[in-house]
């Protein structure tokens, strides 16, 4: 079993009230790679350039990610992200991009790729995920990331294509913005309509709630006393819920384990954003996870008692 | 045992996108008695003015809200609000506050308000909520609310008010502006050197936190369809979670308790949303209400499962 996952390789340069870095390895492929590690075999499919160096290589390889599919364009620079952040975290404001290879990505799998039990299509344009998908006709659970850009620009492409995925996993706002529907259990069921059957709504520091047609679940964001830098919060999310979903192979993917998936995603995004980049989970443990899944569990949780009302 | 609410009683009106009320019963301390009326007998403390008429109090009486306490100022006119919500339920605008007989309002607490158990001093200015708290000194559970106003012109004096307190229950935005801090955990710590044990943000459409001695809980809001009016959900929580406090008095008001408390605040606030000002939880049942909080039981819950993270 493994997971496969196509998205953007990057170097982020992140200024945040705590600190900043000039140059460091990001990108969704990246965060979602890294994260989704801990729990299956990951292939992950981006393009770099020249800039992409044996370091990058050595951070994703690691923690066993297969990195055969990162494609390397002679010539070329590797996407290129300058941001940011408020003293509110919420508020990231973006000073460059440079797509670089990125503008002229086209997909690559190879057929280890494409074997893939659980795939991820991160953020990038609706008509290359929908090309993703048909390569990889062999997996079991499919989700999508996607962002304000083509909602705006390619709305009917990403709809057709949100309609041959599993999952849909977007920001909150932009789940609004996609369904124009005010609340999102709304959302979520016009999105069921599409056809995935499960919709999940990535709420920053609040967390995230997921709808299926089993009903709502949701679970807040693990309290940190400090956040260093959120990027790739959500990226991560993705990475530990589809690692887990993929991990869990002999057992129908019932609402019971998408919940689990759920509350593994929580955990791999808390310890992302407690150093920048992907330093935190470059050299997190297996433990250091379970244990904040159960601590994530003891918080969440309150025990009902049947008390007498008034008459 | 009993609940003592002090702060404004008004009249609304409302439109959101999804209709409008040109003057509907409204008021922290309506909103918040009717909530607490379920749980314990309630004391209600406010002026209001000529306006003011039977219609009105029967809605309190009518669940039992012990009204004698509500002073009526002969020739005044009741506090006022007219606000508009946008497709976003979280953008509010104020058209319109006329304060009336709440400018120059005093509180008088009757011996029956100034012996509860239980003490809310809702939103008003912290001199007053300071007044009021030293009037009830036998309460066991004293909770206060502010705003940003207060924050603004009377931070001394409304922190001088919270080191008094039990429960600070504060917005979410709200409650980082009085700290300056950026992240929940450490707003909540700098409350607790200030005095109150127990912390609460209030999170609109994402729920809540606490945070205690012994830590962190969070519950994410009911998720509804449809949210017809936003106004007073927040006091509709502080009168689940209070009345919740005060209908437990035997138990050591522990970390698991103040957990169901938030749960029922959560009940109470989701249906004070499903329809204009008071109107669904004027005529809410007890059934209602405990099933709710055993269905916001059920849609937080997850069940860790050890699973084997890769080596």
């Amino acid at each position: 079993m493994s997971v496969t996952v196509v998205g953007s390789i990057a170097f982020d340069a992140v200024t945040t009230p705590l600190g900043s870095r000039e140059r460091m390895l990001g990108g969704s492929a990246v965060h979602f790679s890294l994260a989704a590690s801990f729990f299956d075999a990951v292939h992950v499919v981006g393009p770099v350039g020249d800039d992409f160096g044996a370091a990058e290589y050595a951070v994703l390889r690691a923690r066993g990610v297969n990195t055969e599919d990162i494609e390397h364009v002679p010539g070329g620079r590797t996407f290129f992200w300058r941001g940011e952040y408020g003293w509110d975290l919420n508020e990231r404001e973006t000073l460059d991009t440079q797509l670089n290879v990125f503008a002229d990505f086209e997909p690559k799998l190879s057929e280890a790729s494409r074997a893939a039990d659980v795939l991820f299509l991160a953020n990038i344009q609706p008509d290359l995920q929908r090309q993703v998908r048909a390569q990889c006709a062999a997996a079991r659970f499919v989700a999508l990331d996607s962002m304000d850009l083509w909602i705006e620009t390619a709305r009917d492409s990403l709809i057709e294509t949100i309609a041959q995925v599993d999952c849909l996993l977007l920001n909150d706002s932009e789940l609004r913005q996609l369904t124009r529907e005010p609340s999102f259990v709304r959302a979520a069921r016009t999105v069921l309509d599409w056809g995935p059957r499960v919709i999940i709504a990535k709420q920053g520091e609040y967390g995230a709630a997921m709808f299926t047609a089993e009903g709502f679940f949701a679970l807040p964001a693990f309290p940190l006393h400090t956040v260093v830098d959120p990027t790739g919060a959500g990226d991560s999310f993705a990475g530990g819920f589809m690692g887990y979903v993929a991990a869990n192979p002999d057992n129908e993917l019932d609402h019971e384990v998408l919940r689990r998936a759920m509350a593994y995603g929580t955990a791999l995004a808390s310890f992302n954003v407690e150093e920048f980049g992907v330093e935190r989970v470059a050299r997190l443990t297996n433990q250091e996870i379970t244990a904040r899944v159960a601590e994530l569990q003891r918080i969440t949780r309150f025990i009902e008692k049947p008390i007498a009302l008034r008459e």
